[in-house]
């Protein structure tokens, strides 16, 4: 079932190698079906070098494996809270990517400070807080899901707008309309990282980008008067 | 029309990857015809890998576009202004390379601190100020460019001693005699930014060179006197 | 003799230069057999390039060469104390990978800042004080080793738990229950110095990963409760 | 003339680029021959993908060019003036390698912080003090030279124990008892820089290692005493 699905997911796994995103098996991609019925995810522990698309997982958004012959990914709860609270994302994925995740080390958003960032991110990309030791005893990764949502609904950012946050001493979540979509904001993610680690080391006072210039470029790519070139599939 | 340069354009935007200077398709370059009635520029939002010197677009000096299937880059109306206003240069780029975009998002300019800058730029890279509200609803793209003059001009630069500059939490603009010139200047840019950023982690008070330095390298490769080896074409 | 260990041996030592952890021939890996008589070393001042699994160098546990035409690894008697002290590691590497070694440099532990190191190291990964003068005149290396096992008895860690440390002023040595392990554990050190370095450039008082999280990760990849995704074999 | 040392010269020269410690043609290698009449260099200008033995230039030790079709190095005189007054060098290797390059901006010593630095450099690597405003106007490239010789004189360094130099605002220079030896020592410098640059961002107080642990290093690698592994030619 959901061949075609399964491809795509496998396809955004592989793109995690290609841009440099994951270490040995610390990433995954999942993605969802049209009718938001079942999501298909990276089985846990593969290597990216042996992965093929028949590996990969289907998920039903109660939580039961439906397909596949592997585990799916330890963070597959997480996935599924996404599914379930953000309703108009197609796929997520999980990543210890290094500049992202220092900043998740941090404890501290990446802060929109200039126009690479806006073109994807309206805002600030926030950094969500520890589970307490209760929420984490209960069910972590389920319990990462929910401190995720909470935090959007908490600071009312918008996960259309702001596809994706680090999680404090963990590192990055990030979704988008589909699984290649969900990867292309994570590279997107890992590079703003790089750029504001930059120029923090230039000058620690380094202010956000004015309001007005991440709206202007946030808007010049998304929405109806959108006119920045067409957002092609990355490959 | 205009053959030769669409190939020499595009084989200039090829450079951006090759030299890492690019994500996705966050980069352009143009390059202006000998009589400066036509220029020719990358196309919006079209992946590298799939980029053809017949995609390239053919723009006229009043911003129309003559030739080309593809709309021409986002940026198109920056470049124009840039042609109509530094006369002697021939090709423009713009990219999001990482060490630059810090500064620019540090809102530093890139000092002169080395005499790998001098070889190419003789003094420090100016950081352009942020567009008013007023001028970015007006014409954000279009703006930018006048801002770039604006800035060269009040700070009494010469934009062929000074081959770049990097707008304020946007990102780097270089230009050259021709469009892989202008390449070439973007990547020494990426490259003092670099040195410059692990100069001040090692000293946070690092200094200038001393301007004879500065005069002495610049002048050794560029004039009547120079006599540093011959600009070979890069590829 | 002992013809699978030196080509599993060999092969850990070709993961160096595959993971960027060596330059030139700073790194060495060894392995020892199942009766923990024997242990296969690289040998001394051989380019990766040219090695071959027949190079390796078998010795005894009381430090005697018993086959092999080189010289062993100059780090040999290291390996030879953590064997001897350390029961259960199978391998054990040294390189010079340039993160861990800043740390080591900087004499400062690598503290576990997130869920990255969690899962492998269960704590912060130590920085083994210098030799004295006396120890060093007396037999660098053999006291090298001692000096590590001294760190972890001190400081009450259970070098199965954290499988490595970082020498100061000198730099990283990993070990797990095979070369390949080891090698493993290597490059995750390396992974997370980098990442601690971004956190403190971020925020220079980063602090560390609740308990709670750190004993989390480190469970579900290891013990009888593990439940992350089977640990397959590096390549 | 001299087609083995041209041919050993171009080798050594061709491993900057493999090395990644030069961008276009910033840096150049030379070699003399053993009678140390004759000194052979890279040609001023030439991209190195385009570079063959037969292009490197022929120079007698009073600076004139006996052989080639191109001007040698622009940076030829300061060549001459270290084979002139470094009596046991045969070979030496300029780049702009960007950590290195990065402490001279900074005006400081890349002072030996570990064991990585101490197995090639017995000390700190000095960084040499601009040449006056005068010095430049006479001769800038053979004043570079004379100020490098007055450092090592001035404190008491011995070229062959601290095989390199970096030169204030500019960047490094390197030697070795032939060409491929000066190009290794430019590698572990770029290395080091890295490494000392990481431990002061953990550690803005990162200390020297201790004298005996440099000597000890130093020592076992190089004179009588020796024992680490034979040093291999590069590739």
């Amino acid at each position: 079932m959901l061949e075609e699905l399964k491809k795509k997911v496998y396809d955004a796994n592989m793109l995690l190698p290609k841009y440099g995103l994951v270490t040995f098996t610390w990433g995954n991609v999942s993605g969802i079906d049209k009718e938001r019925k079942y999501f298909v995810i990276k089985p846990s522990g593969i290597e990216y070098d042996s992965l093929t698309p028949d590996d990969m997982v289907v998920m039903d958004l109660e939580g039961n494996r439906v397909e596949g012959r592997y585990n799916p990914s330890s963070d597959t709860k997480t996935h599924l809270i996404l599914y379930q609270n953000f309703e108009n994302i197609g796929g997520i994925v999980h990543t210890h990517s290094p500049y992202a995740t220092g900043f998740a080390q941090a404890g501290a958003d990446i802060v929109c400070m200039g126009t690479t960032q806006c073109d994807y991110f309206c805002g600030d990309i926030p950094c969500v807080r520890h589970l307490t030791k209760e929420e984490l005893d209960e069910d972590y990764e389920l319990n990462t899901g929910k401190v995720i949502v909470e935090t959007f609904r908490k600071r009312d950012i918008n996960p259309e707008y702001i596809p994706g946050c680090i999680c404090k001493s963990h590192g990055p979540f990030c979704w988008g309309e589909d699984a290649n979509t969900a990867v292309h904001n994570a590279v997107v993610m890992e590079e703003v990282a790089k750029m504001n680690l930059f120029a923090l080391t230039v000058n620690p006072n380094a202010a956000k980008a004015p309001q007005y210039l991440k709206d202007k470029h946030f808007l010049r790519k998304h929405g109806k008067n959108a006119y920045y070139g067409n957002q092609a599939e990355i490959r």
